[in-house]
């Protein structure tokens, strides 16, 4: 398909690390890269405009916020979703499911902190084949939340990528009844190709690849969805406990995807995981790490030694009268010292977040580039 | 003095308004002009740079936040307030003295409704001759205000403008004791003057009338202060508790002021009080209104009959997909659309906030330049 390509141009010799390049109608994505998260059609405390102009290639958006808040219709009235924001430049959108999973069964972090499945009466109103009822946070209402409804909205949204819907059981669940959240998965992705492929309208669609961290239930599914005509495939559902599961499970995902298509891993930011999934042969990754960081005063530098955090609220930035990262080129750095930061995050002004948002998202799209000449040059 | 001068470059044929130039070491100020306040050293949800480009030419600082965070010993050690907030143009600083007062009295607004005087014996531990002693509302520890102190950090802040240390007395105050503070408020102000002449610095000083609404008082104050040797004249003290009672003042305190010296109004920036202001003769005149009303969704509008303000929260913004006046040239009406702004604001994105207070600062640099033309053409 002439409207969504990819091409794969350089695999290390030293990992499964790969460089690629994903040609979408909105433009290029060079991959392995990183996906910022703008939930509500904005990266939190940065405007599009800004986004574009750092170079952010592609941009995540929640198709369950923005069904919630302004309604589908709305941004299709604007002439969709790059319109609406004003980002000329690659969109993905999300099926929703993952939120409204989320309000059934907590995430899997709350799951882990005990935390979860206490909202599922209230927000979630019923789960069956057909798909999810759950009422709005908004105003109540009530929402049908299914295969084709959510390709429908993703489809009114205009994203350049789209994603079918699926269930997202919790971490802790017996094997049955994974591998029946499994099938069901399967079924309601493909019920989502084909409502996609009524109407392509140059969108592209990942599948997602489901079974938790059961390798055989992930050979399974990537076996089944690799079958059908999706456009590339992300890895979702859960990806274990902590890093080192999901990197076991990446390990024995990631060499059974077609390696023709991009791949996608949902949800991961942290530069530790990034480092390892983008050797595991990762293309992109989507997260709100970096951004939810900086407005925790958490900055990405680079040292000597590699890569570190400035914990900007810390005394010792006070009276640091120079920029966070002197070889950090972003306009906070250029412009405004670590004691300044310091202190508006200390006066508690919405200005300091920001700043530190926008040079922990520049420190990302710099990582990324340094991966890509890495990868080409056989270093990572 | 060279470094501080005022040119009047035309009074209208049509009213008191005047049209002239402040010169600083740090360029010149148009007026009349909008000075907008950026307490912590940033205006609200922008950021210097941005306020910078934006052609804003006089910031309003506020002494007794700073002085509470990070300090003056901060803020001098990184080479004065225009390099640690990196704003290269115009800066005026206030004496901290309306702060504590607020502490000790409650603002006007808050004693009209009866909120005020609740705080005095927490914060404000004692008024004397000297000065006020009072905690810091960060870590509780004790701090002495004096007109010497106030000035002292006002030279390590470096504005360009400082103000001298008054007393701000409550709006319901018997004549006696009021005529007790002006007179106070004269020996402060001139041991402000004092202390500044032992190392001007380059700064200029602009002495502080007081009077509240009583004529006689406001006479008196203009021909005490004007008696000193004071670069400029602010009026400050209570301006009444509605506006055509501080139109009332200002119609017989402006001609009292010396014609060769600049003046300024303190703490006003709505749009009628800016329009009559400006007809009385004001130069300059600080609010946070324009950033604080943009930040509660009220946005100003150019419409054919003048100024207006679009609720950008109401329902009919949500599928209004233009801009928010499509005669604006803005950064955020260029970029964006109503419809857009109006889901940013519903959905609680910092960016709405953003997007709005530069909206509104946009106006406001673009209504004085209007102002200014006007004046010229005697049209105010």
């Amino acid at each position: 398909m002439s409207y969504f390509s990819f091409e794969l141009i350089h695999t290390s010799k030293r990992s499964r690390a790969r460089l690629g390049r994903i040609h979408t109608p909105h433009g290029i994505i060079d991959t392995p890269n990183f996906v910022a998260v703008g939930t509500n059609g904005t990266l939190k405390a940065l405007d599009n405009v800004l986004v574009n102009n750092l170079g952010l290639q592609l941009m995540f958006a929640n198709t369950y916020h923005l069904l919630v808040h302004p309604g589908v219709e709305t941004v299709k009235a604007a002439g969709g979703l790059h319109q609406f924001i004003n980002r000329p430049y690659p969109i993905i959108t999300d099926s929703g499911g993952f939120q409204v999973f989320s309000l059934a069964y907590g995430t899997v972090k709350e799951e882990l902190k005990s935390k979860g499945m206490k909202r599922h009466t209230e927000a979630v109103l019923k789960i069956s084949e057909e798909g999810v009822l759950f009422r709005s946070y908004r105003d109540g209402s009530p929402l049908l939340l299914t295969p084709e409804s959510s390709i429908q909205a993703q489809k009114s949204l205009g994203a350049d990528i789209i994603i079918p819907f699926d269930e997202l059981p919790p971490y802790h669940i017996d094997p049955a009844k994974l591998t029946a959240s499994l099938h069901r998965t399967h079924r309601w992705e493909e019920r989502s190709l084909i409502e996609h492929m009524k109407n392509p309208q140059n969108q592209a669609i990942y599948a997602v690849i489901h079974g938790g961290i059961n390798q055989a239930l992930r050979t399974q599914s990537c076996s089944i969805l690799s079958n059908l005509p999706f456009d590339g495939f992300a890895i979702g559902g859960s990806l274990g406990k902590n890093r080192q599961e999901m990197i076991d499970m990446l390990t024995y995902t990631v060499p059974l995807l077609p390696s023709g298509a991009p791949n996608h891993l949902l949800g991961i930011g942290d530069l530790e995981s990034v480092d390892a999934c983008i050797r595991l042969g990762i293309d992109t990754f989507d997260s709100s790490h970096p951004t939810r960081c900086a407005r925790h005063g958490l900055l990405f530098v680079t040292s000597m030694s590699g890569t570190g955090h400035v914990k900007i609220l810390q005394t010792k930035y006070k009276n640091y009268h120079e920029p966070i990262d002197s070889m950090c080129e972003c306009y906070t750095c250029i412009h405004y010292t670590a004691a300044y930061i310091h202190h508006l995050f200390k006066a508690k002004e919405m200005t300091g977040l920001a700043l530190a948002s926008l040079h922990n998202l520049h420190f990302m799209i710099k990582l990324m580039k340094n991966y890509q000449r890495a990868i080409l040059e056989d270093k990572v």
